[in-house]
């Protein structure tokens, strides 16, 4: 119902403050989301992977999906989307995520809703905002979870001067258990993987753990391309939309949805990962430095573990790290300097559990 | 048939002028559209709206469509969009609609096409220019009409020394009369919106007449989104794509296509009006000023009448009168001033009603 | 398999150079590609072509196709982008076509793999890049070739004091036979053709051999817009998508894929032969001179040759010079003067076999 507020009635929400957001309330997102061609098409258009199970029905047909499953960070992002209006329209920084799991396939003609819980909320030293800790859930129209995965955002306080409420922070997992994966995928046969069509021989064993991998390719990106992306997600954010309103801010510059930087990032690492065909899991991610238009993604990766998929000879998982640069290459040596800082050029550190066939 | 002027086939028409239009005449306009998943796709890329009932096959059904309704401006764009080779080519400014009625749901797989009956024509003191009025007809594959609206158009003559011809102009409808509309949406429970869904509890019955509603986001607009949208419309005329030529034109630049404008500002309306899903009829619009891109579009609405809908208790009308300002919020106070003329910043005033549950 | 340089392993290809290419030599192309709604919705909001034939379900089925046939050029664009990887990753030029020939309609869910096989390779007299010609064909899931087309292109070699190896230069025709052209397109009744519909009452008989058509819009390009497009097209050659590595190239910024100019020129030449549907055969074609962001695209076409196609009462072949110039409309005159150079304006001559209703 619309707010009286004597004078005028409020009928547009302006968003929540730290203030709102309580311990175990659950917050049901507004606009399901029938997933379509329409929106396969410009994840593709946007982004350029060439993974053949998320671009070729027959290819995803021979493993023994019904139809090609859709990429799953579009999947995230719809669910991300989704959540935004709720948690983080004032949000002042969104932090990091962490116990991510893909659990079922979405396909085409399917419906995606999104729930979140809030797990965390604590006042910051200063008074003025708080962190809070959310775990969303993406479902299908037949109420299976397709994604859950936790997040903590920095939030305004409406009031700086009001009470803290009750605290708590969740302990999260600092990696997904890889025995807990893997159920999006079908069961099918190693040998029904073709490697000429996926665009690699590289298997899982290939791999050697500790080995990094350049990615040769970068994107510059456009204001009108990450706009388009983060309205399909409905990500409503004013800072990746409103160059007026961000003129005045300290960045003097719309901003780019930081979700935008993980799919760039996970398009080009095709060239040399391109059989990781599947996120499983998310372990943890973090948006090091803001991304803006005009700026060019580069972009590596770590190959950090392996581990077996209980019952599946046919895949495996590998625990990647995914880093994005912007304008240069991902600078080689370790991403964190000895006192833990990030080189200047980085912006992306998303660690995650790919599939793998072996 | 090509035109032979003696030296050399024409095969290429340079579009109507003033002299070519004829009271009572039919055209019947080129490339019948098939709807599909990506136009969808796209117009959600374009303009982030979020109302359910296109997003949401689940929540389409649940009120009795058999899938989602494709947006009611789409429908509109694209039976604009062909109208254009035939009508405003040579047009100076579109000046206003009026008339305008949803007569039926469009879904993906439904083909439109577009006729047009040129009702009124007149020209102008200075004689170089003329007003041409016409109804237009969105048609589907069942010979349905969809859409049935007016506009009229100032077009350049090719002589202006040229007669003016038989003049006429129509009588249009101030309003249109609610008790003709509402057939596009299916009969339902008022208790089956879903208001969680919907992202909205506020339904008819809440609006106070006579409301101003501020709708709290801004989007800037690039060059390469409304050059997508308006090819996407098949709307051909030449002052949104051709910068070269624009450049000496009075305004110095692309033009962006004022259908733009009025999809952007209902997106934002979704902000206060998420429950105002379906737009059954346009009483009026004028595009007030141009945008062009680096713009920065903000909207807000007012509630001018509400209107029953006979036998239906689940949904009434909502008469709204939609405000869209580039580079500052929509001003407070009256959208026209004491002398009638619009703020600096307006750009749109468009009076439409819509549909909502109670 | 990764290779294995004793300190590192390479995952992840840079290309093939001129000494990696020989005779015979067959190359899968991965990433088999199923066509959706959304590509096709994409391609209209791309170029904003008009024809009927690919817009219109209704249109389509009148002419015996079970549904709209997919734009000649979108197929061509995605069995072009496949090869990219394999091919042109270190090309320093895409020098020319020949022997185009689309043998099946593509409709959506059709799933489109690449395959090219190397016809000829010989060194440049300078010693450092090579020319390769190859063979590129396009077939659906059920192994039918749906394109065919010859291609040669510069490459870089990897070591330029490397022998030259063996060489060959393939005889390609100067225009494809029209006895071998047109099965793509369903036997129909002339009477079924809807000129009111298509945009256009000039059929095949209409058109003067040796006629110039200019084609009156023009259209400007935004680097959102090519980048969107050649990453649809899966197309992955760096020069169209790292401004920071284009910085310091000869040109100083991004370069737009050539194809996307075909399709612009193509697109614009609705106005004028708006009836010229299919795109049969590609004769040859040239890329005179590269187009950049912000540049404004025109074309004409020269009619150079008609042909019957045997049992065809209903259709014929046109033959299609279409020329593209940038920033200012196709000059008047021959495309080429005395001395053989192009008009500077001049980006395209591109010549084709299309097939017209009679």
């Amino acid at each position: 119902m619309p707010i009286d507020t004597g004078q005028t009635m409020i009928y547009a929400s302006n968003g929540r403050f730290f203030e709102d957001f309580s311990l175990g309330q659950t917050l049901v997102h507004a606009t399901p989301r029938t997933v379509t061609q329409g929106d396969v098409a410009l994840y593709l258009a946007l982004y350029g992977d060439r993974r053949a199970v998320h671009c070729s029905a027959v290819f995803a047909r021979s493993l023994g999906y019904p139809d090609m499953p859709v990429d799953d960070l579009l999947v995230f992002h719809l669910v991300f989307g989704k959540s935004v209006p709720d948690i983080s329209l004032n949000a002042v920084a969104n932090l990091g995520y962490a116990e991510g799991r893909f659990l079922a396939p979405v396909f085409v003609g399917d419906t995606i809703r999104s729930v979140s819980v809030i797990i965390g909320r604590k006042q910051n030293a200063k008074g003025g905002t708080g962190i809070v800790h959310l775990r969303t859930r993406g479902i299908n129209q037949r109420d299976e979870t397709v994604l859950d995965y936790a997040r903590w955002v920095m939030v305004n306080k409406r009031d700086p001067a009001a009470s803290a409420g009750p605290e708590a922070v969740p302990e999260l997992a600092e990696r997904v258990d890889p025995l807990t994966l893997g159920h999006a995928v079908p069961r099918f046969s190693a040998a029904a993987w073709d490697d000429a069509a996926s665009g690699s021989p590289v298997r899982l064993d290939d791999y050697a753990i500790g080995a990094r991998i350049d990615h040769p390719a970068g994107m510059t990106v456009e204001e009108a391309e990450h706009q388009l992306a983060t309205r399909l997600y409905q990500n409503t954010a004013k800072v990746h939309f409103d160059a007026r309103l961000q003129a005045s801010s300290r960045f003097g510059k719309r901003l780019i949805y930081g979700g935008h930087v993980i799919s760039l990032a996970r398009a080009l690492s095709f060239d040399g990962l391109a059989n990781a065909f599947h996120i499983a899991g998310i372990n943890g991610g973090r948006h090091v430095a803001p991304l803006f238009a005009g700026d060019t993604v580069y972009a590596a990766s770590e190959t950090l573990e392996k581990a077996e998929l209980s019952g599946r000879p046919e895949i495996g998982l590998l625990r990647l790290r995914l880093i994005a640069a912007k304008n240069e290459p991902v600078p080689p040596g370790p991403v964190r300097g000895a006192d833990g800082a990030y080189h200047h050029a980085i912006i992306l550190d998303f660690d995650y559990w790919a599939v793998v066939p072996r």
